[in-house]
């Protein structure tokens, strides 16, 4: 009854994901890790009762006694433990990015469609907070008409001083890309970047704050502002403009506080406390699917648009212009479930 | 075109009003001038062209130059200089309270309905608030059902250490007993005082805060917090609760701030900021009432039931019992008309 | 490492909590049950792996598989199964009522006394609450000064024809009472009931709204409103007038919506929309107390409290007086860890 | 000591100001109308006491009885009015547009400096509006840091049918340009228009929405949404984003009410709902000020530079390119005063 979860890569998420499994969520148990690291995997494992520790990420896949492999390893080394697993007929759940590179990515895409069903879910996670799923209902109950406009902002207080421009293209705004195309139900067909006036606050090679804008296939204008080192709190913040009406994600706190002349509630801390529920969600909706044979939430091809859509805007970020988003065809397995899995549990 | 106004007492709320009157207001400009103390009287007119000095009330009612009169005095001359200028068939704005007594008030009903005609205005102000006006719209429109209960707060920064706690009742809870009677349209049959923990911010005679529960006529049971060292702010709260729904005072802050972990919003510093607005409103629809011989507004009898009210919660603060009101028979010139005046603009 | 659990009760309660159990918390499996109504039982352990149905809560009490007991059957039964539990020297979860006179309570008290550890936790769930334990947060660091006042109100969409007044008192204040206790760190001394106008929307033998106000041992004073038939959402307000501030309980609607002239959040339509995530931390909390052997949350003196509590509401509202609390001296086991124990989580 | 004003143009815009003098403000009358449609005026005038009616708006600014003149007029007659009044020497408030070229605009420029001191302002409201007034004073403070973008969206419940793409640029967006050139103490460095997909409700010839984005000279990034048939309400929304934190307007309801399931306040309906108090501020405040000779407000500069600006933005939105702005040299009588005197009242 109990799912026996093999974990590749135990950093900083692999334990959260971990202690999720053993503490949090139902239905599963750790049952072998592995780290680049074995130092730290043997660590780790001496904390949990009966984990094996293997030395490699193929090893752990090729364990009888693994039935689901977690990826939370360093992002290059994604895709040999994401194709092992296809490859093995074991379904994955791999933390973003699904790849680090578009070709990469296709490989996965077609391992996927060569072992004819869907094994793969991306750890895309805002798909599973409670706000953004209030907004995605909101619109597909059509309560304020079709979407024009999606206005997103990605606040975070501070980031190392190791984090480049490029950096928050690929890692920070790569949730509000994969959020738009959920949301709005389309592919990305053009980025590009503009940079305002640059904060103080960062770091000497870091553009900061920045603007993403994405067209969408369908019309639909995305901005999404990136403000990594903005101080205040970790404040995620999104609003849809539809034909008739808007839908915003609310404020957080819950509780106000009356003081020294000013009403005011709690912006969160950090991702963890914004989205610690929302990453509860994710991981007990793949658990239960999983263990009923079944696939669910953001699908190798959302990992793969979503990568795309980085390396655009990358480009962007470079070149200054309209960068057009060129994909290959979307695969059959992909059609319908996709972009709406992460709304509706399972496909 | 001009309606000439004769002001008695230039204090703080005098001084006011004739800044409002002079700069603010339209249709009406200030033309004669008194106050107990005759030096101040004359230092005011002194700033403004034409003013007459008067060197007492009875004589600024009676010079043929006022064409209304607006009483700001101490409280207990309120009922001479309102019956004068009843025994003039001249319109008056007279403060709050109408007359420190029962029976003052009531000589002045008397008069009026002697006189045959609404010619009193008092200035219970909060029946000009956007706010509590659309509260009052709310409840009209059926939005919500009948009313049930009605809680309000009236919170104040600090009060100088002369307040005493029978002054909360009478000077600070009378303005939530106005409201209670108009949103409610009801009279007020019971009063009780309930007195919470005492605040360590209050002056050693003062019990605060303090709780008046009024029950209305038609059943409907008013809670009212007054707690008037409260520090953070002026905080006045109000919330119906009808069959169906509920309307409350919003927060009236016109930006929200995020830094230092928190969104916030201004709470209001005092009465000045928070009821500026009202002031304006009451004292414009007032003249433009006068200005077409029409009487608008809280009625004689609103501030007759006022200090009736009041006498009932000093009497139930001492006795700690509930105390019945007792109401002499409504004449029939306030019927309809009274309650709903500060809503309706004119009767 | 997983903790067998024995649940008697599988109604709707005792369903809700088995699904927890079994699927959404972690270290825990349902190891046997039982219910007034055994074809119930026996239907429901059907549907779980390796689960025994007891004749008696008394077998599973003693059935040597069941680490720990959950009571969820009809309140008058809660006496028998948690003195069983103690006598067994389990761990107990005992859903609200602990017991439903004071008598059975104070020989609860008396056994977890005489047995010299605490055993029973009661499910008072509010303490749970993200809200409740920010507000909490926010008097223990001082932020608002002590707390003078606690307005709480607690709003029912709708309640079967079969409620009685006494019921309201009985099993709607009852969460608001131990809240009180919780959030104020006091006894409560006094109890009385205002009757306002009733709703048209109310079943014939049903007064309602009605408020519940209380006296703390410390002054505090509590006003708790209970409307049990409003019909807009399930809608659970709650704040603090602290000497220099406030707090109080934020909207929960995770998005804000702008559609017709208005901008909306959702009220929540349940008690389990508004708390099921209460529900699990306390279940979770409680799982993981016990699976370490200590106590934990709302004890047998909270219980106790609770029901002496709510039989001076229920005799202040047949009397329509003021109705002092008398409660018996309280056992040092439950000193210090009794009140605060739902927010530090273990003691 | 009252102000005798003259109106040019009795429209819509007209009608309003001269209601605003005659009944809600202080210290002004109506001397003088004048309007392309004789009899319009005539009957304008025929309401009010003692106004003489002009055939030409130069002969009612000769008119020895009008101490200051307001155009309403229609845009393309702005600039000889308010040349004239330049001439005469009195103050003029001119309703946006100051003029509708570029070169008009700088005849006004040259004029004024030619005659050594300001004499006009321009009707741009918002600087009045207390909810940008406090966005402005906070960004004075140093509350949020140095601002690094500016989210600003006008939306309009609907427009008539001949409003074009190039009019909403000019007619609808001049406010937030003028409201970014204030609020970031910044001339506008560059245009460029995004159109997002369109709206099923919109005219055929109308692109609704679009986007204008700004660059202003200090590097803040401005993006401006105007959607003008957005059928909720008429809703502008206004955020600046700051190095340590941000400030945005805050809705403007007055209750909050609670029913059918959902907490609401109320979107305002149209412009003088939302804007009413702002151009009584607007007009108060330039009244006062040409009492004591002095001016105030937005200048002839900010009217040019609002025309310049849209100039661009027609420019960009025909181009689909970034269209650098480019500005004359700034006559030392506009250094310092012209951009914050809107905040400051007067120069």
């Amino acid at each position: 009854m109990t799912l026996n979860v093999g974990v590749i890569g135990v950093g900083m998420i692999g334990q959260d994901h971990i202690r999720r499994l053993t503490h949090v969520l139902s239905g599963a148990r750790v049952a072998a890790v592995t780290d680049v690291d074995l130092d730290r995997a043997k660590s780790v494992a001496g904390d949990l009762p009966d984990v094996r520790v293997h030395d490699t990420g193929q090893d752990l896949v090729g364990d009888d006694g693994v039935d689901a492999v977690v990826v939370a390893s360093w992002g290059p080394t994604h895709e040999e433990y994401v194709l092992a697993s296809i490859d093995a007929g074991k379904q994955v759940f791999c933390e973003k990015p699904l790849a680090t590179t578009r070709e990469a990515c296709e490989r996965i895409v077609d391992a996927e469609v060569a072992a004819g069903r869907r094994l793969v879910m991306v750890g895309f996670m805002r798909r599973y907070d409670a706000g953004y799923r209030a907004m995605k209902d909101t619109l597909t109950r059509g309560e304020i008409g079709a979407p024009l406009m999606f206005h997103s902002a990605h606040r975070n207080p501070s980031v190392p001083p190791s984090v480049t421009t490029e950096g928050v293209v690929v890692d920070t705004c790569v949730h509000d890309i994969d959020v738009s195309r959920w949301l709005l139900d389309s592919e990305v067909a053009a980025a590009q970047v503009f940079l305002p006036r640059r904060t103080a606050h960062a770091a000497e090679q870091l553009q900061d704050p920045l603007v993403l804008m994405l067209e969408m296939a369908n019309g639909v204008l995305v901005d999404i502002e990136a403000a990594v080192n903005i101080g205040y709190g970790y404040d995620i913040r999104g609003e849809v403009l539809g034909e008739t009406g808007t839908v915003e994600l609310a404020e957080s706190s819950t509780v106000i506080v009356k003081r020294d002349g000013r009403y005011s509630g709690r912006v969160p801390t950090d991702w963890r406390e914004r989205f610690i529920r929302a990453y509860d969600v994710e991981f007990q909706e793949w658990l239960d699917a999983v263990a009923v044979g079944r696939s669910t939430g953001p699908s190798s091809w959302d990992g793969y648009a979503a990568t795309v859509v980085t390396d655009a805007g990358v480009q962007a970020l470079r070149s200054g212009e309209r960068t057009p988003v060129s994909m290959r065809e979307q695969p059959d397995l992909y059609r319908g479930a996709g972009r709406a899995a992460g709304s509706t549990g399972t496909d």
